[in-house]
């Protein structure tokens, strides 16, 4: 559970706390305020910059991106609420890292709650938060933010249409990045129920099946953040979304076409998976028909042969009566009785080839790796 | 059935009576009145308050709040019903403490039935019924109102909006601890899966399954709970009702989230606990495989093994034909014998051994170790 | 089948006959009408009355209910739909006691199909089919009618407000009462799912499961009469459907909530029978264990020491070699070899024991018991 | 496969044909065509006419109904089309005999595909397709059309209203009839899963979830005709659909329920049957343990029993020493042996007496039978 | 994993790369373009053509296709882009060759994404786009475009009415053969299943199962194409569609019925497919159960029989006392065990023909036999 479906844990707020009422989240990181103004032409970056700086800086560019990395300071995001005019609710959704994606409306702004895949721990997840208003963009990043590198490293070099569009353009380079980044662990589940396949058509032991468990796990925790990330996208693409421009709402679309095949990759994954318990649960009962065919062939056809040992080895006297076990001093009595077991034993052995019972697994095989070709 | 699922019961009316009859439910508890009114500046608590005393202090404050607690006195109903001017239908659904959380218009107030989490009993749940007017809301009860207490000590010291606030978002504040009275039992129950999964992966008995198929039922009560309360707070915030200001209406969106929220784990635990059930299974049945291999084994070992001493127990007489176990008399029959009884061993480990019978298990654990990382 | 999924049966219909064609279901009983006029301060039954008194006493008091019971007489049957001026294809359904609930509009009448529970027979349903019209109310009862006393009862005491209210309330009470019948026979299988549930934990025989089963049909069978219910009902509640004043819409919307109440413990109790049965294979598979490994252990123990004594019991001359089986003239080799016995046997406990399979089930059943209380 | 679920087979057309490319399918019967024309008072039919006929006496009644058997003739069929005026898709649609149900508008007339059952062999389904014109009613019937021949009778006899009623009245008298098709074959199958029932609970053989399958195959076969025809029908029913009079639509609203309730049952059945094979895994089960138990019970009693006979026909010699097998000199050694093993098996009957293995399975089936009653 | 569903694979843009960077699937062959220029009466092809080509030629014909094979060229490709005004984000959703069918409205031109099935390689499909503008058509096909021949056969041969339509009936014709790409690999799928039914009601082996789970892939592969095919199709039928006329569209409605019965056969296959795991399940535990009953059989007779023998084996000393085993010195002693050991037999068997052990498998087998008819 502790991996991938992200408990409850405690309510942020207290038990008798009013909404609104700030929490550092458990483990929450240093605040670290990272500013960078640009237009076409210019850009400027001010690392671990304060709220003042902030406030003073207002309004100088066309487009202002201020992200927070770390919800540890709670005085600081406080802070940086006042000076955006942010509401008490949408400051405390930032710090309750649980939250699922979607969009809130406000008079001065929009706020987007999305979340980004952690690569290399496939179901895992951080949350991403977004203010845009008018002419800045306010992002909030729980734990790493390498992940966004990309986006500034495309503002560095001027690459692509990000510095001459305005500030929408950034909020949808951030929701496509975040959006991408379920890409790899999606493809990594994909290789690990390939091999699981593999291993489940084999001889599984219990630790397929649990590793098929804990991929559908990791699928259920993905699914979980990308269908509302599906509703969050598809509610920005209407028309009625005055924060977005017809421009940037083309691109917005992609993005959503992507959350949509993610979604498609997701839920075939899911039937695989669980089409894979029943391949499973079909070797381990094919299997246990094979062990139960190895010990009843045994059992049938030496019971009878220590029946017949049995038979010979009883002590009754063949002196004093002609009718006590004659066999035994027969001249060809020993002979005579180990034919006797080798002809049952071969009556035996025919009748289970019939059966198919000696044969019946290597042929089975052979039948599917003509289907698998 | 009667610890989770709350059953039929009789039918609080009696066989003939028309709609509108009020009986107690079964077990009620004394019925006790308590009268909170508040402004921004005064609070005034008046405790075991009767009938007579709501209609004399009525509208004297901007907002009263009556809270009754317990529904045993059908009587004191009845005549609070006649004081706010209740619909018959609606005190009925008051006193039938089953009902499913829902809104109903009437011209005077807003009726409003919601279910709060009875804390440490997972599954379980209590009704309260709000009635929200003019001026006034007025609370029903049913059993403990322990988790009240928060929200009085709030108006008490005037902590957060809540004193400044109309009697709207009293009601809201009610309805937002009800709904996340569900997050602690959720996350016990999380807990409880964790465990199974822990378990139902080594060597489960009998008990893993039986604690399974609780934690469902409780998801499932717990289920039957919010699915209706999501309902009814996207219901009231709708734009058409009348009695949320826009202002409250905000906070009743984030208490909306927080019921997709708990819906969306319980669904996540759910599907969760029906895949622990196939965890189990296979379980289960791998080590059905492997007990039966044990036997298969030893079988297979021991019966030609004592065939063979049961060949050399038998009673032909070797002195009446040499063609008589003449093995019985060799000077090296008993080593050879010996010897023949060990290869037969031996030959038969070496089968097993290379069909992975011997120490399959141990492995397949292993790959399970290396997946878990 | 027969008994609670109700059979197709014949098409009421011969092979060519024409839709409207009227035709007695099979079994169907004796046709008698009822007629009951009332206003708030009188009421007139007429037992067993005539057409002819029908037609004669029409329009003479505010509210007529007349109701009739067995649909054996299609001349009969016919003579009313003549009089009342009901559609062929209405009377046909009528007659057609298979059908689902449902609501047809009429101009001069709203034709309302519903079904109630038998009582005592869980699953069970009789058709109740209702005409609402200007001043009457025409209802046919399949079989027994008793469940309408309580009605009867109130209209001639003139409890609660049946006897002031217009016809449509009387077909309101109707409806309502068909609804409640529907608790009983839940309660009746919720019992039922509590005591399979205690059963299939324990040791369960296959009566258990086939018990299960009929409870899945009948929960499948009175879910195949409640959800068109509850969609007939929707329909009544619709502001465009004339024949319903407001004040009985009240009342209807009581009853809708029943209905929704009662699917959502049929889905409840649905859920909890499907989920019995994995509880009863996980129980059965859990035994199957358990006897395989006493049969395990007892053969694992018991083949080595009658390997051992069919050693000892074979016949190599010991006077002709030395080498042949000297333990036999050890003075200590009787004792000799029944402490081998003893020690194989031992060994082969103490593998068990650690392996769990000599304590295994006590211990799950423990653990179970904690997990329930 | 090829019994219940129409195979895709070759597409009608070649690999180059452009749409509208006629081509009969594979075994069509000769075809023939019949005219029917009649009023109120008047019936003319005409068997085995010719295109040029049907030309001629185009628009000579009130009401004419031309109906085609067989779809062999594509140069008839073409030269039909000419005459009436039809799209080449919708003739392409007539020959393709894998259609699923569904209207289409053209200008001059209504495209209606539909389904009819074929007698006795359930799952089975034949094509019809009408075009709807003025005055006129076109049919297509691929392989028997002997369920017509009730309209047939009706029309020559002039029962019920459909002399008196206008062409779209024969049109619903076709669909009539042919969804009622539908009712014997789902009673066949009802009383198939009946007979199933009781086998699955009984000692049941492969056939007996083979045939659940093949029953299942069925109802899937059903229910891919049914569910397009209620769409079709409910299309139908729409108000804009100006083929269809007011008069007529009540009776088509009644074909719809037959459609809803034959829907009903097929939904009903399915889960039945899906529910028959967990019955049908529980049986086997519970046989598998029954089996099993007798297994381990014999194995239990008598291999300690068979280890004492061994221990005494070991051969140690007494006359060595008097430690070794003193007992097979005592005076009362042998029957002191029989009573050990006499102890030795009562008491392993008693364990097995206590834990149940020895009367499980009668008790177990008495259990079931009370619940049964 | 791989043959079925394609996997994510990487991302094509790079880690920062923009969105519209072009980049060429992997594995993309040349890009070759072929225009075909047509009028009714006219009709010109250009093989291997060059952008700059396309631009002279550009609006000399009423209809001009241009069709790109191949995606390996990047720079080719951005030069059609640019010549035809294309999207960047469209040019981007050609390269990335896993788009699910879409639709997408620019203002020059409608941007189509469909799939076509692989001929023999049922599961595997191909992407084919359309950029269907003014008098033009450009279509992108990755890999082979054999199955495309069939449209160029019928324009070169002026056949049907493609030559004298205008380009949107090109379109369409090419939605069509693609949509009607996906009947011959289900046809193959459905045999399979046919083969798989008889084979999993046989003696299956595990390649039964595997097999089994192969062909749920590729139906699941299918319908992950086919289900946004349709939705795709519905789309393009809607009114406010400009690029398709009224007479197209009835054509268009015949290939969105054609999308509609391949998902209804996807539908069916996998519903039987599901249910065949159950069948292969159900024989797999019958021939458990089969072996066991030989087993025990075997056992239950054998073992007291071996016991008996094992009595008349001991060496009781018959000369120190009348009491030990008298039965050994009986004139009549061996043929009486003998008769003993039969008459033991005899009863056991006697006991197993009355439980239907002995004769239960053929029996199941008959009765399926008759089913099956």
């Amino acid at each position: 559970m502790p991996n991938d479906i992200q408990a409850v844990g405690d309510d942020p707020r207290g038990e008798a706390a009013p909404p609104g009422t700030l929490q550092a989240p458990p483990g929450a990181g240093r605040t670290a305020i990272q500013l960078i103004e640009y237009s076409a032409s210019t850009l400027e970056e001010h690392a671990d910059c304060t709220v003042a700086l902030l406030e003073e800086r207002r309004g100088r560019s066309p487009v202002q991106w201020v992200h927070v990395r770390g919800l540890g300071d709670t005085d600081t995001l406080r802070a940086i609420g006042e000076a955006f005019g942010l509401h008490g609710l949408a400051l405390e959704d930032v710090l309750d890292v649980r939250q699922r994606p979607k969009v809130e409306h406000y008079d001065e702004h929009l706020f987007v709650v999305t979340r980004v895949a952690v690569p290399g721990r496939p179901g895992r997840t951080s949350q991403l938060c977004l203010f845009l208003g008018d002419g800045f963009l306010l992002s909030f990043q729980e734990g790493s933010d390498a992940w966004l590198e990309s986006v500034r490293q495309r503002l560095r070099q001027g690459r692509g249409r990000i510095r001459e569009s305005p500030v929408d353009y950034l909020a949808y380079a951030l929701l496509d990045v975040a959006m991408d980044s379920f890409f790899p662990p999606l493809e990594e589940l994909g290789e690990s129920l390939e091999d699981l396949e593999e291993r489940a058509m084999g001889e599984p032991g219990p630790g397929v099946f649990e590793a098929i468990h804990v991929t559908k796990r990791r699928l259920l925790a993905l699914r979980r953040s990308v269908w509302p990330m599906r509703e969050m996208l598809s509610h920005l693409l209407q028309e009625d979304v005055p924060w977005f421009s017809g421009h940037t709402r083309v691109y917005l679309r992609d993005c959503y076409d992507h959350a949509v095949q993610v979604i498609d990759l997701i839920e075939t994954y899911r039937e695989i998976a669980a089409d894979l318990s029943d391949v499973y649960f079909a070797s381990v009962s094919v299997r246990l028909n094979a062990i139960m065919k190895v010990l009843t062939v045994i059992a049938t056809i030496f019971m009878p042969l220590s029946f017949i040992t049995g038979v010979y080895g009883m002590n009754f006297r063949t002196d004093v009566s002609p009718w006590n076990m004659p066999e035994l001093t027969w001249r060809y009595g020993y002979p005579a009785a180990l034919l006797l077991m080798l002809i049952t034993a071969a009556l035996l052995m025919v009748y289970f080839a019939r059966r198919g019972w000696l044969s019946g697994k290597a042929e089975g095989r052979g039948r599917m790796d003509d289907e698998a070709q």
